[in-house]
């Protein structure tokens, strides 16, 4: 059997694209996301294709259901070898217009969902001695700009939390990275956002999910005399 | 009159310090803490040394508790000139030792209690047009060691919302900024930590509150064309 | 007699403005610039005002110049207290349009210069165990955007160099700082690239060289427990 | 014929590793270095696997030399498709015990000569509108530790007028990369310096230079609508 995968926060562009790339790669890949069956499409595609994978229905904010998820796949599915995190709260407002739920809210999907991830994999991982934990950054895990206080505190929080996990797993042979997408990703909700939108990703102007994610399969099978902790990925056009 | 300022966790070192500073100075200084009565020896001392000097009791996590902390002031003290945002949490473990609990709560007061300050102190200066709201940060704010996760995310996601804040106050003539703390400052707490405490303050080797707390006053009065959003501090031998 | 305080790069706006702000505090300020001679009304006005100045001519790119001129003040006037290196050469252009010659050149103005003016300021300093040298960075020390390749470059090289600097220096006793100057300071030269020139000064929105003199002064008399190694100085209205 | 690539610094290490790594995707390998003879041996061995491979002998400080290598292979060799500077030049002494000339000569190595190979590179690669240059970095390219001001200081000016010809050169579809080296690598020159060396070595605790130059081709075939510009390297129980 093939070496498995989770990615929590599968959505319908990056993480679904992740869960393809290391499918591609016969690893058995399990997807969790709130509303696990809206995983079904994915999950018959690559079955379909002779490859292994699961869908799961997870609140990654909830302790108790992401100890569950880990319990259940290492149970039923096999050991762990990647962990990829990959959960976005990208809800651009000003601070004074932030209200105090939604600062929290922000910071739970981001960071808090994050570190529990984070700590369940160097759970399970630091038992066998192995592993890679992988998450998902942005422009606004390097600085907070106008409008973007939640998100960029959130996504900052994130970045450093991981920087210690990455300190503290790297002794123990588990390699933790932090992949900062530096532009706007092809997805339904980018597309609502640009006006130029079909322009830019007629012209690879928007990333390809599909080429962002070969970066998480590069990472995770990096030897370990030569890890990367930090790439950050986008299209040859982007303005930075 | 002199001007107002408010400190948000005037603590027995720095905070208190910063009180000092801007009382020496003439502003009328009020501080804030859980259990304000802690605060009652240093209100009687500036007083006795005929400043204006106030103490409250807040817990700052609590939104409905800084909305009346600021409401308090406003109305029975006078507008407010200057804020100063400076809980620390500093409670250094891995993250596989981290409940999630801890990690919360540490969050709760180094980032969210900072955001609702920021954010009350923006509201109440944005209608007049004019204000300084200053944050304390530390080495931790800029990356994750091992060992200090929890706090280093605190810390972290507190800079990128003070930089949003920052970035969304300065164009309306009001000053935000951030002061990294990169040493032990004297305090009680450090004393009990670092065997060589006596002779390092014997010889500046940590930093002295008061020395440190000018910065405070001096950036609450840089002249706006002027204006530093962020500066480091540490003692002449730190390595660093 | 006052502590003796050199500016290297003593030019019309941010030199002259931190002579004139040393001297107010009565040290006993040296300027040094090419075509030492044009220093001479801003030396005949403070001489005018009480002060001592001195004004000296230097091109600080040649090491014997260098020594020259520290052995000079040393000899003649008095123990270095405090060293400023503010040598700027912002040429915009893009690489493919930076001849070889360009590219060394901005160097030795902006780097080499700096190097050398830091080197002699430690050893002079060593000696007797304190001083303070303070260096000016720009937004262009941080990041290289497009079209400022060579300057970037070569304020990324004195600002990495000046990290080192200070970090030797600092056990010493020696304060070593570096300021950040994001935005365009009130010079003849801006006012020919900024179309918006004058509204922009009527609002405060370039820096004065007056106001931004007053954090040399500052970082020079900053007590050692509590030494700042880098601040940015940016307009209130500047977006950045 | 396969695309080819130019290493700059094509030494007995990383150099002649990032050679071996493009060579054995079949790539058309060119090594250059002082005393170009010295890679006969790689030569022969690369040519013996059938693989196409040259070595030149190029002071990659002289500007004429440059052109005369970019001239050469264009011409006789074929289009440039990948160019990787890999210079370095670490000696560690404090800014005290560096020379003038000593400065200036660590800068032309790391730096001068990496402003020359990419311009040149720029050049060739704009009027084909295609193709990647890569540069190779180190911990000090970010800060300037103690002992290491005029490495750090030229490592600094190299990453800093990268950034600036990344973002350059972008919208003309040429991939401009930083590979970040934050550990020692196993070289000769590690093996003398490192008193635990064929420990660390057992346990992969230097970097393998094959394992890094892996890195090298991947940046290199990165598809367009996700480019990394800056990457970090570093062995697995490396501290950072």
């Amino acid at each position: 059997m093939g070496k498995v995968v989770l990615i929590i926060g599968a959505g319908d562009a990056i993480g679904s694209a992740i869960m393809r790339a290391f499918a591609n790669k016969d690893y058995v890949v399990c997807g969790a996301r709130r509303g696990g069956e809206k995983l079904d499409p994915l999950v018959e595609e690559l079955r379909g294709a002779g490859k292994q994978a699961y869908g799961f229905s997870c609140d990654a904010r909830k302790e108790d259901e992401v100890e569950a998820l880990f319990a259940d796949i290492e149970t039923n599915i096999g050991p762990l070898d990647c962990v990829v995190f990959n959960i976005g709260a990208n809800v651009p407002m000003t601070i004074l217009d932030t209200s105090a739920k939604k600062f929290m809210k922000i910071w739970e999907m981001a960071t808090f969902a994050g570190f529990l991830a984070g700590r369940e994999a160097a759970r399970v991982m630091t038992k066998r001695g192995h592993g890679s934990i992988i998450f998902t950054g942005a422009t606004a895990s390097m600085r907070g700009a106008a409008g973007f206080g939640a998100f960029a505190s959130a996504k900052g929080a994130l970045r450093n939390m991981v920087q210690s996990l990455a300190r503290e797993m790297g002794p123990q042979n588990i390699h933790v990275a932090h992949v900062v997408i530096d532009a706007a990703v092809d997805t339904e909700w980018i597309k609502g956002m640009l006006p130029d939108y079909e322009e830019r990703k007629a012209n690879d102007g928007v990333v390809n999910p599909d080429d962002l994610a070969q970066n998480y399969v590069m990472l995770h099978e990096q030897p370990r005399s030569a890890w990367t902790f930090e790439m950050d990925v986008r299209p040859w056009a982007e303005k930075w």
